[in-house]
């Protein structure tokens, strides 16, 4: 790494501006990326002071700056949730002050019954892994803790002045007792091992390693790929899938308990005190809008939102895959998905749109995913409804021939149709890979769509039953 | 229109989709629009089962329900700034219970100093004319009242269980008081002319009615355009514009002057309790970036905001062309554009990329946005930054041969220059239009650009000395 206190200011601007214009151009291509920087630190350590010196160093449009202030980790929501809209798309560089190890260290400051070490940990196992699966979709992650000794830090607190105190915002944390900056230190630890640490006495010297160290990552790393291969192995078919059941059911005893089990639906979802995500996937046909019409049936409008997911728009692949599921999982108490995030290990992966390495990451990265909800008080419930394929052709061709019905059937269905087998080798796999104890998969067969629908029903109301902590 | 009783329901159904799929599907022709539906009246009068029945005849995927509990109107934002993220894009439907109707009603009924009329029926005409910018930016809007006699209210809320009174969220408003009911009854008489009154008692006949009056705008009115051609004289070319001041400056002074300029900015620009947006335009190479760098100086980078604007992303287009600037004007404390709204009348006047009638129309409309922002608590500060053409291909060489400069210069800044003197009559255009008491522009001469950084942070320093209140 050059010395950054040898570079001429200018030379140093210029580097950093170029560096900066090439990321942003490499936006759309195979290389593009986007870089999130995390500042934390000691109070009055110089965070504010090198990103202010950065910024105008580099054309000050192009770099995004956000200072949250702390949101307590308090199993209301996932910690990445809070910072969804912060996340940059590809060619951005954001800089966030605010960010979900200062909420740790906030929470694990004030909060009345204080984190045990484990639960600290639990939380920076979860953060790493979040920003690995960050990086793996393309959105680089930068760490800068910048620390200050205890004496230098009580030096510089008799030099500020009260303006300047506000601007600090100091979060609670009171700078001045020993044992709370002690505390700090000692809980920073257990994260920053991967940090890359500025505490040099000299405010120049500290803004100029924190600009070079940007630019070293801007014209070196952020040019290679780092995603890995992970071991894969293709599952069996999966049984439920290939023998679909064959079930009829008389149509009186179909309407009362569809009346009742509606009515005990709309109670529990309705009661419970958590958001909740109901989520369908499943071949053409099958009967996913018919599901979801009785599940919403005693419900009133105002109390559900339904999200029909089809390809993603072109800025939404500028972020990663998950993201557009991020912004739509936490709005509203009752959430249904009419196609999900599972089109990454389905539709992207039978037509070839997400490569190998991708599709085969993401079973981990959705399991994450649906921990991190589930664990923050979301109740997910997962269906897949089978069809066997010559029940879909007679569905196709009814569909044809019924007015109401025909916008309902395209070509691309027929198409879809052709890869049948692929279809089914993804959905196997996706099952072995992501039916877990918190998150599990409902396989109902629909051949019988009226049995299908009342399956739907007592699935939701024993998931809603049960209840599920993660560990 | 048809009987709404008279139809058969399955065809009431088909014929709704039908409609909405034609809808959805002239996204991106010329024909494509939205629909925004707002949905307000008198508890129990059957608001929530009406919409809850037309999302049973549609596709409730396709039709999304927003209710949002009552914002007050307190001139801490424009009234329609809670609403930007509901407002649709191009090809959906959205039904809106909570509007910014209901939250004029729940304002003028529970503060303490109520309104006086004239307030009332003033916010009444800036929703009116809101709606109107919205229809002529390809955004329908349909609104529903819903109406009960005193008599049959009492009825309906005798018979209500407990949990449905929950859920009717009652706003405030005591419903089984006969003063509070005509109170609600008096002020709506003032808003709702040209509003669909759905008052039958029977719940079927409304829900039927309400459907009907959907359809019938889906297959009639959404396909016609409103637009509507004003009045259009072209202004003399400004002289500010084709005179651009020459002065130049001692060193030693500027230094002296912009030291304490940047310092008093920044003071002004943090002290003040409003929202302060300032707003840059100007033909390329006149030193916009060089401008904010002045101003942001002595702000720390977590205090303010740099929006630089180029084309709208594909997304934004399927929303009116303000759209993107509403979400962008209430984020931050201290915002700044470089480039901005302006661009409707400016480059995509010039290169046809919006047709007569829309930019035309688009000198009301910004005045509107920016009165709205004006009157509830931002500060809105424009600058124009002048340059003489000879000027202007001496920067652009100069840029061109400057390594670090280089990346500000590409072939469309010399295209540009080829329409100099379209631009000029834009420009010229723009301040005899939008010159406004309340958001007056400042033209800046920047063939000397250290007296154009002064005049700059001076004309701030005024602006918010000033104060301003809109009438």
């Amino acid at each position: 790494m050059m010395n950054p206190m040898k570079v001429n200011e200018d030379e140093l601007s210029l580097a950093l501006i170029e560096a900066q214009y090439a990321f942003k151009k490499a936006r759309g291509t195979r290389n593009g990326k986007s870089l999130l920087i995390l500042v934390s630190g000691v109070e009055l350590a110089g965070k504010g002071e090198a990103v202010k010196q950065l910024r105008e160093w580099m054309d000050p449009r192009y770099l995004r700056v956000k200072a949250d202030t702390p949101h307590l980790l308090n199993h209301e929501q996932p910690f990445w949730q809070p910072y969804t809209s912060s996340i940059p798309r590809e060619g951005q560089i954001v800089v966030l002050f605010g960010n979900w190890y200062s909420d740790l260290l906030t929470t694990a400051m004030h909060i009345n019954h204080p984190f045990d070490e484990s639960t600290f940990d639990g939380y920076v196992q979860q953060m790493q892994a979040f920003e690995e699966d960050l990086k793996n979709n393309a959105v680089d992650v930068m760490k800068f803790w910048f620390d200050a000794s205890w004496s230098n830090l009580q030096k510089r607190l008799k030099h500020i002045d009260l303006s300047e105190k506000l601007l600090h915002r100091l979060h609670g944390v009171d700078w001045q007792k020993k044992k709370q900056y002690e505390s700090v230190q000692q809980l920073r630890q257990r994260f920053t091992q991967d940090w890359i640490v500025i505490d040099e006495e000299d405010e120049a010297v500290r803004s100029r390693k924190f600009a070079v160290h940007i630019l070293k990552h801007l014209k070196h790393d952020a040019l290679s790929w780092t995603g890995n291969a992970e071991l894969w192995t293709q599952s069996a078919l999966n049984e439920k899938l290939t023998h679909v059941e064959q079930k009829t059911l008389d149509h009186t005893l179909y309407k009362k308990r569809l009346k009742k089990l509606t009515k005990q639906v709309a109670h529990l979802l309705r009661e419970d005190q958590r958001r909740i995500v109901i989520m369908f996937e499943g071949m053409d046909a099958a009967g996913k809008g018919g599901a979801i019409k009785r599940i919403v049936k005693k419900l009133d409008p105002r109390e559900y939102e339904i999200h029909a997911i089809s390809a993603p728009e072109e800025y939404e692949l500028r972020h990663p895959y998950l993201w557009r599921f991020w912004t739509k999982t936490n709005q509203d108490k009752i959430t249904i998905f009419d196609r999900s995030w599972y089109g990454r290990v389905l539709v992207e992966r039978v037509e070839k749109l997400a490569d190998d390495i991708a599709w085969q990451r993401a079973y981990g990265e959705i399991n994450r995913f649906e921990h991190d909800l589930v664990s923050d008080n979301t109740v997910l419930i997962k269906f897949w409804l089978s069809i066997d394929k010559d029940e879909q052709e007679k569905r196709f061709k009814a569909r044809e021939n019924t007015p109401h019905k025909r916008f309902k059937i395209t070509d691309e269905d027929w198409r879809n149709r052709e890869k049948w087998d692929d279809y089914l080798q993804a959905a196997s796999d996706m099952f072995a890979n992501t039916d877990t104890a918190f998150a599990p998969w409902h396989i109902i067969s629909t051949d019988d769509k009226r049995h299908a629908r009342l399956q739907v029903l007592e699935a939701i109301v024993q998931q809603m039953k049960v209840g599920y902590s993660p560990s």
